[in-house]
Order: structure tokens, then sequence, then C-alpha cells
């Protein structure tokens, strides 16, 4: 099975899940719900939700079990490329192709739309409880409410605006890298396992996966920066360097940060052996973040 | 027993809660738990969660097993607050005799804060699985999550912004009153109800409170917002009127809008009638709701 033979019916699902979510654009306030579907059925790789589901399936689960709690992945990886994108932060005008949710709705609804996908991300989880245990959804919402929080996402966000102003060092770009991506890959993989009522032995070894994986992730989407295609990755190329961010391309050259991410994704790989042949869109998957080309 | 008498304690025990449940300011990244704490822990009424621990007493249950729920739902109150103000919101400096937070730490800190403290309350609600059933959780979960998202707070506050540029009409008052604090009032009720194993029968008398208390509780903010005083307000008077909010003053006057909040609030309180002595610190809040002169 190639990736994409992998990856499309379950993309299919999840964009299913998501517009079936997302309040309709029929409904008041039509503007708030407009520019909630345009950032979250944007086109994407819909990675974290693909992650999810890979761990439920190498866990022996199916990716039904994990849906609500894959679309909220996504939902909450919308919400933050929302807020980022806002003139006080990144200030960004072009994101996956099309303008950013601010610039085509204006600041006020942009940052209201992040904030509700942000609370439907957390009534999908809620809704995970009709194919899982109250206990697994309980778990899943600490794990991604850590993840997504102070000492996760946003987290790294403010710390990835505070380096711009100084020269990158190691330990800054580690934090950034583990916590900005690095935690809600890593929340999504496992999230995948528990609702599935994966073992113990093997949430652990997800977890490695996930953790070696997002940095992988982060360092592959600071290459690309660099040389991608700006038609295809969507957004601006050159701007991280532009802005001084600290990242392994700043401290380590294209080259250097490419070896890295490739180590990070095979050294995710390795923590996979004894899941056996379950594991193998997990396989796939890392493979496919490293090598992108969007 | 007054209200005082009732309220202090418990009001003591969620400011601890919270400081507790607030990443340090020395811990990385310190602006943004600077800016969390600056907030979250202003001086406030604490309507919220008193109102979560009252239902939960009402239960015949105690203020520590609703706790981290109770510091959730300030934590999102706080994080309502730091986005509404944002200047391209409503653009307010002050907020609770303070400067507002985007002032105190720029903007991209107050999003970002926000951002972090809604995190905050989903963590926290995920940390009451220690004192209440996984299902109870879950529940709180669900309400919570929807109360604050676009059928709630979140599309409330989108439509008070809206409605600012029109005529106010009842029907748009209502959608305001019910939705932007609405709907999270009666999530704090309903929340303190479920957590302690509230009967379907109570439990169906704590929503019909909340969501009379919620209307009550809008009406009065609103006539507060035209006679209050601003020093023991902590925010501008007469902003309403200046930005033509809908509410129940523009509609019936001061005088009109006042009867209405007291009117809600006893009617909340006949829902009560049932629950006997246990219920007064409810009635008790209701009162207090429609009188406070902050």
């Amino acid at each position: 099975m190639t990736f994409e033979e992998y990856a499309s019916p379950r993309i299919a699902l999840v964009e299913q899940g998501l517009d079936r979510a997302l309040p309709p654009e029929t409904l008041r306030p039509e503007q708030l719900h407009r520019a909630m579907r345009y950032s979250a059925l944007a086109p994407g790789k819909r990675i974290r939700p693909l992650l999810c589901i890979a761990a439920a399936e190498a866990c022996g689960g199916s990716a039904d079990r994990v849906l609500p709690t894959a679309c909220a992945l996504e939902c909450i990886h919308a919400f933050s490329l929302i807020h980022d994108d806002l003139p006080a932060l990144d200030d960004d005008t072009l994101r996956r192709g099309r303008p950013t949710c601010h610039v085509a709705f204006g600041e006020a609804t942009a940052i209201l739309a992040g904030d509700a996908l942000f609370a439907l991300a957390f009534q999908l989880i809620a809704e995970n409880r009709a194919c899982a245990s109250d206990e697994a959804v309980g778990r899943v919402l600490a794990l991604v409410a850590e993840a997504s929080g102070t000492a996760g996402m946003v987290g790294g966000q403010v710390v990835d605006l505070e380096a711009e102003k100084r020269e990158a060092d190691p330990e800054t770009v580690e934090y950034i890298y583990e916590r900005k991506t690095g935690a809600l890959i890593l929340a999504s993989v496992v999230s995948g396992g528990v609702l599935v009522g994966g073992d113990a032995d093997t949430l652990c070894r997800l977890a490695d996966y996930g953790s070696l994986l997002g940095r992988a992730f982060q360092a592959a989407d600071d290459v690309l920066n660099v040389i991608g295609d700006e038609a295809t990755i969507g957004k601006p190329v050159g701007s991280d360097a532009a802005r001084h961010k600290a990242t392994y391309v700043a401290l380590f050259g294209v080259e250097g940060a490419m070896e890295r991410s490739r180590a990070l994704a095979h050294e995710a790989i390795a923590k996979l052996a004894p899941l056996g042949p379950k594991a193998d869109p997990l396989r796939m998957l890392a493979e496919y973040v490293v090598e992108r080309t969007s």
C-alpha cells in the first residue's frame, strides 16, 4: 500500500467529520461560521488526524473510534494558524495558498473564529465518549489541553516570537521544536492509542515516536521555508530568515537541518519495531513528514 | 449567614486554586505567565466559581469536589475578557480597575495569554477526575466546551459586535444575553450539580435557574454600565451607549432593564423552591447578582 492509498480515504473521513462538526454558514453568526469553515476546511495535509488514526490502528483499533478526536486535533491546528498569522504575531497574509483568516474576514472575526475552533475541539473530544470509554476520553482531554497550552503549543509560540529578536541558541530551538509543533504531534499519536485501549508498553513507544517525530516535522517545515516552492507550500518562502527565527536551519544550515530531520524520523520509526506491520502507517507517515514538499 | 460570610472562604479557596494552577512567573515563558496571572488573579467577583460551588452544595456536595472546575470557569471568564478587550474587538483600556492585558503586556502576549488560559481551563476540568467520576467530567467537558464556543460565549460576542452597527432589536438582545454571558453562567451552575452526582430533577431545576440568572446578570451588568461608579466597577461608564450596544437598557431604559433583571432573578429563585435550605447560597447569589454595585 502506498502512502497515498493509505491516507486518502482517511483524509476523506476526517474532512467529512469536520464538515459535519463545523456549524453551517447559514446559521447565525454567519460570518463567524464562514471564517471557521474557511480555515478548518482549507486544503491541508491533515497530519495530526492521520497520526491519531494510524496510532489507533497500530493498537488494533479503527479510524471510526477516534474520528471525533482526530477532527478536534485539526481544529486546534487551524486555531493556532489563525492566531499565529494575526498582525500582532507573525503578520502573515498567505496561508495554505489563500489569504489568511484575518485578511479575508477582519481581525476581530479571526480572533473569535480561532477561539471558537479551540472550543469546538473540546466539544469533539467530549463527543468521542460515544465510541471510547469515559476514562480514555478524560486522559485524552488532559493530554490535548496540556499540549495546547503554556507547556505546549502556546508556550512554544511565545518563545518563538521572543527568539526573533536574538541570536538563535540550541536550547531555545529545542524548546520551540518540542512545544510549538512537537507537543500537539505527540498528543495526537498518544491520544489515538489511548482511545482504543492501547497497552502501557505500546503507549510508551507511541509517545517516544511522537516526541521524535514532532521535532522532525518542525525541522522539515523550517527547511521548506528556505528551499520550498511558494505555490506548493502555500505561504511565503524565506520569511523565517528575514525574521531571524530560531530554527535548525539557523543553527546548522539547510543540509544540516535536513539531516537532523531525517535522523529524528528514523529514530522515531525504530521505536515502533516491536509493533509489527500494524504500525506500517505510522512508519509511512514518518517518511512523509520529512520528505514532503508542502 | 450573610452573603459575605458565605462567599469569602469560598472565594479564598478558588483564588488559592487558581494560584496553584497558574504557571509561576519565574518559569519560561515568563512574560506569558505574568500576563496569565495578571488577568486571572485580578480582583473579581468570582461569580462563576461561586455558582459552581453553590450548585454542588445544593446537591449535597462540597466545594472541594468541584474546585478544579470552579477554577476552570474563572480561567474561561478571564480568557474572554482579555480577548474582548483587544483593539480589534471592544478596544478597552481599563478592566477591573487596571490597564487591560494588551495595554500592560502588548497585543501578541494578550492574545496568547487568553489562549493559554482557555487551554488551562480544560486541563483543570481534566484534573477534576481526581474527585469526580470520569462520566461526570465528560459531561462537564461537553457542557463547558459548548457554552464557550460558537453556540455560546464566542457566538454571543460576535453578535454583540455586529449589533453595534444597528438599531437594537429584542431578538438580538435575547440572543446576546443568552450566549455572551448566559451560556457560561448556566454551564457553571449545571457543572457543579453534575460533578457531585445531582439527580435529574435537581439538575433540571439548576439549569432553569442558571438560564434565568444568566440573563439577569447581563441585564444588571448593562445597567451598571450606565449608572455605575467607574471606580467601583473598574471600567469606563457609558461605553455601551457610546457604541450603541444592544442591551435591555437600549430597549427598555435603565428602570425597565433593572426591573427585568430583578424579575428574572426572582424567577430563578422560584425554580429552587423544592430544594430547601441547601439551595440558600444559590438564592443569595441571585440576589447579589442583581443588586451588586460592581
